[in-house]
């Protein structure tokens, strides 16, 4: 008898958020734990399969009940052999997941970074959802980047579309500044945009105007200009300081540049923008308003609605829609 | 019996291209005439298939033997309903195709714009030949932009997908230059890139390095520094003149920082370069060693091949394996 029973995990770098759901993605148990710690993926993978089997026991299951499991992970993937190409944070490299996983669980699997499977979680229940058309962008400590086309994700000919962070949109090539985009470690667009942009720029800025511990940015930092991050200069603009509007002008300005491009290009039905960011809904109104200074392509723009959730539904989502095809010869 | 007669229709804004094929796409008969000049789409279609019957009567044909038209125009197609939408060029605004091709021809019908046929046509028999994500884009008095992707047209919500010519690559936010971009008559990205944008780059280097009649470039171009055109400091930086290399380095650039970002967000097997430019071999070298100084990520350059016949052949396929969907009632 079919239970409907499916799991969802996001592993981050720091954290992982483990949800059980059924096939219409009602969330029926949840936990968050720091992520796992181990040298070997066959250890990484038996400890997952540990916190499986502890949140199931909450709800009096047991892996045989779960008929599907998604996984988010910050890494590339390829999607077509589940085997993890690149993912600096974890020592989980050219994994294959399926392999790592027969021990424990037989059932269906799926396998996506960490941008995809949130994109399919706002496009599933969220900010995109009846979107046909939708890119999604995390502005974190980077930028990422996913595309969902006619309701699927786009991943391009080698898994990697959605690369948003190499976006060039200050490029001035008449004073000839190749040298500084040779390196591709962090890309010019979210060293502008990136929620560690805006913190670098306001660092700056401060610095520049010789703002002292009592500037009101500065005392929402505790005190001390080198501790200011993004989320104080965010949470000062929302509340009306004008240094704060003034700070943000220019990432957001160069946030509306890169995403007027990705518009003018697909012109998608809507952009859905996740992290801290999001929260602001000063930060959402000033982007929408300068990406239409740079594109006349309509599309909307939204902040996400799920949260942390929003990558293990995602999860859930692939594994229901795009499970993994299974090589027999490699069960 | 099935003829398998098409016939393709490269509607530009000075010279109409008309074709006819099998359904392998070999051309049958081709003709090239000035585009019809008529201030009513009644009298434009009327003098269109009087073109049509006396290109069939070349090969003794008629249009009963014709099992589909696809016709390519400079202008916005909504390619469900066949209805133009913004055509500066032509007195077309707001016509229905169907309707008014109806009294001559009543069978399979395809409409696009110009650049997605040529891209049709270079993805089926031309440059992106199973190529199945593919980008193109037309260099000449502006820029055009086509997106195949799952070997599809990619024609986002509103039909504006490949809008690339309102790409920004040169914002400087710190400089507050929102005020330039506000016009939308002509994208900032084609201002610098497209061969209008090289031709005014060009004299305005030329000037200022106070270049006289006997420049080899202004040679090339006759004489006189105001009749430079892109096509004259292509061909000398082809020759190796280093001043047109000098030149060149600008719009290449900026044309490396666009297609950079197409690549980082769609990661196409290749990207086809349509247009003049796309004839210069150093041009097409250049432009793919900087792309690779924008993004890491990889997809080939590749020059069209199929010169003018591009968008006749594309619609030709368009009518193949698309063809308008006709409403019953308004036949």
């Amino acid at each position: 008898m079919s239970t409907g029973l499916m799991i969802g995990i996001d592993i981050g770098g720091t954290k992982t958020l483990m949800i059980v759901t059924n096939r219409e993605g009602s969330i029926l148990a949840q936990h968050k734990q720091p992520t796992i710690q181990a040298r070997q993926p066959s250890a990484f993978f038996m400890a997952l399969f540990e916190q499986v089997h502890h949140i199931l026991s909450t709800i009096d299951c047991t892996i045989a009940d779960i008929e599907g499991i998604g996984i988010g992970l910050p890494g590339a993937v390829n999607v077509a052999t589940g085997v993890i190409t690149h993912i600096p944070a974890l020592p989980l490299d050219g994994v294959s997941l399926i392999k790592q996983i027969e021990p424990f669980y037989q059932g269906a699997l799926y396998l996506d970074n960490d941008v995809n499977v949130a994109a399919l979680g706002e496009h599933w229940q969220g900010a995109g959802i009846e979107k046909k058309h939708m890119i999604m962008l995390t502005v974190g400590t980077g930028i990422g980047g996913a595309v969902i086309l006619n309701d699927t994700l786009f991943r391009g000919a080698d898994y990697t579309a959605g690369e948003v962070s190499y976006f060039v949109v200050d490029h001035q090539p008449e004073q000839r500044s190749l040298e500084v985009v040779n390196s591709h470690e962090f890309g010019r667009f979210e060293s502008h945009a990136s929620g560690t942009g805006i913190g670098i720029y306001a660092r700056q800025w401060l610095t520049s105007q010789q703002a002292d511990a009592t500037h009101p940015i500065v005392v929402h930092a505790g005190g001390d200009i080198q501790q200011v991050q993004a989320v104080d200069v965010l949470m000062l603009a929302q509340a009306g300081n004008s240094d704060a509007k003034e700070i943000m002008n220019v990432p957001i300005d160069y946030m509306a540049a890169g995403i007027a491009n990705m518009i003018s290009l697909l012109n998608p039905e809507c952009v859905v923008i996740g992290g801290g960011v999001a929260d602001s809904s000063y930060y959402i109104e000033q982007l929408s308003q300068r990406i239409q200074q740079f594109t006349p392509i309509h599309a909307q723009l939204v902040p996400a609605v799920l949260g942390n959730v929003a990558g293990a539904l995602g999860a859930v989502y692939g594994v229901l829609n795009d499970p993994l095809m299974m090589n027999p010869h490699s069960r």
